[in-house]
């Protein structure tokens, strides 16, 4: 047993070269830190596992280098639209929210329709309506505004053409961020939280704010957070599947996880990766992408890594 | 083997005593009936399971007793938000929509994005867009206006009730309707479609349009449409647990779909059933409500039922 423990993500994929200058991949790796560092400083202090992942993916969703609140990716029509989801294991009680518009934080979001309606799910200008009733952090549109995803949206806006997070300086990736924990008491959450694909259309959503898809925690099992080419995903549950090979098939941990990223995923095509801890603070974190932003803390050892 | 097969629901829970009634209890049980044969004659002149399980969903949608398509029910707003999904158990391929209005049949457009985009979840006025485009069967308001929904609607408005498919002469009843086949060549298809909750707000998605919640098919394994409180089977990742029971628990159809329903789903809180079959023309149509609105068809025997 080693826990708390705490991991989180940044997104997968191919990682920009840019990631060689020492001062830019200081910067990604302080970042990973700094969520870490929050998430187990709460953990460390009788937080629930629920608290820390809630806390480690609003500092990711705060910082503008990662996909997801203030680093969103501009939509087809120029905004931003945002998906998370959250879930708690000991419960199993789950939030999620899509295509939301403006709100600083979409865990959040998520957190409080898990914990204040009867609801799981809430999606589109709809769900704002309920935002609006409530206190959250409003934002306007030049908070989410970024020279980097804005030179990724004008380069493709009016081509049709629609990136996960991608420029060509900037590698192929799929931006997510997302956090896992175990607490003292061996309860697990999961939360992941996306600013989507550059220039979409369509009020796509992609796996993170699905359970089972992209997030999914169970004290059974495992919580599990997914950073990836979001369609890949849902078609193959793989949070949940992670899950289902540990209960059903026996598996430890890490076999399930890897099973699920480098055998199922690849077998129906998808590229990413996962975060994925279980209730002995056991931790793997595999991709089959290039690189993913990646980071875990348990009381032996602080990690991050991007390669 | 006792393929092809097909089996449909035209949803799950308290059924309302007006059932008694012989006319309307055979209104219900032949527009099953009617479902059951339009999908099957399907299968018999060598019609793909997928292609089976969109027309069994079309002619449910079309028939104003079910909740979904022309029997959607009214939003807190009077208006119709539809929900549905379809999978293909020979590629894993899957689409999905989710607060879409006014298309008549909303598990073509579901089968649209799976075979002609590269997403698999579209959602919410931005999905209705890319509907536009196309060239959808669109229909006015008064299409979807019936006697029955618009009495349900103004006993909840402004109360800020929201209910699932309910009125005191109509039981308690989730609405939904699905199909699932086995074609001839031993593959595997699902299909689910909703009208969603009455006096529903802030942009609710329920299980039906959720990938391995609601909805899934793997020729490996099973074709599963759920049918129930969303919430929970969400929570649960219901259709994709018989999945993993089978793959991995080693169970059968039936002791899997009946473990999902019965133990699983029932130990979450949560109510309702699905429809399910395998490659070798087992079906299972467990429900842990009063009733289901069920049926299903092969070379052997119809059937269709409520209690």
């Amino acid at each position: 047993m080693n826990i708390p423990a705490i991991a989180v993500h940044g997104g997968s994929g191919t990682i920009a070269s840019s990631i060689n200058d020492p001062i830019i991949k200081k910067n990604y790796l302080d970042a990973l830190q700094e969520a870490l560092e929050a998430g187990f400083s709460l953990l460390k202090s009788d937080g629930t596992a629920l608290e820390a992942v809630t806390k480690a993916v609003t500092v990711l969703e705060d910082c503008e280098l990662f996909n997801a609140g203030k680093g969103s990716v501009f939509t087809s029509k120029g905004d931003h639209e945002m998906d998370a989801a959250i879930m708690d294991g000991k419960t199993l009680g789950a939030g999620a929210v899509a295509g939301i518009k403006g709100i600083k934080n979409p865990v959040l979001f998520a957190d409080d329709i898990m914990k204040n309606t009867p609801f799981v799910f809430l999606a589109g200008s709809e769900a704002m309506e309920y935002a609006r009733r409530q206190e959250y952090e409003f934002m306007p549109d030049s908070y989410f505004f970024t020279e980097l995803r804005y030179d990724q949206w004008t380069s493709l806006r009016g081509t049709g053409e629609v990136k996960l997070d991608h420029s060509s300086e900037n590698g192929h990736k799929f931006g997510t961020v997302g956090a896992v924990a175990v607490d003292s008491g061996g309860n697990l959450a999961a939360a992941t939280s996306t600013g989507g694909m550059t220039n979409k259309a369509w009020g796509r959503v992609g796996d993170s704010p699905l359970i089972g898809a992209g997030t999914y925690a169970n004290n059974e099992t495992c919580a599990v957070s997914c950073t990836g080419h979001g369609e890949y995903f849902i078609r193959g549950v793989v949070a949940y599947d992670v899950s289902c090979l540990m209960e059903y098939g026996g598996m430890s941990l890490e076999q399930a996880a890897n099973e699920a990223i480098f055998k199922r995923l690849k077998k129906l095509g998808g590229e990413g990766g996962l975060i994925a801890v279980d209730a002995q603070g056991n931790i793997c974190l595999p991709f089959n992408t290039e690189g993913m932003y990646r980071g875990l803390k348990n009381n032996m050892q602080t990690m991050t890594q991007i390669l």
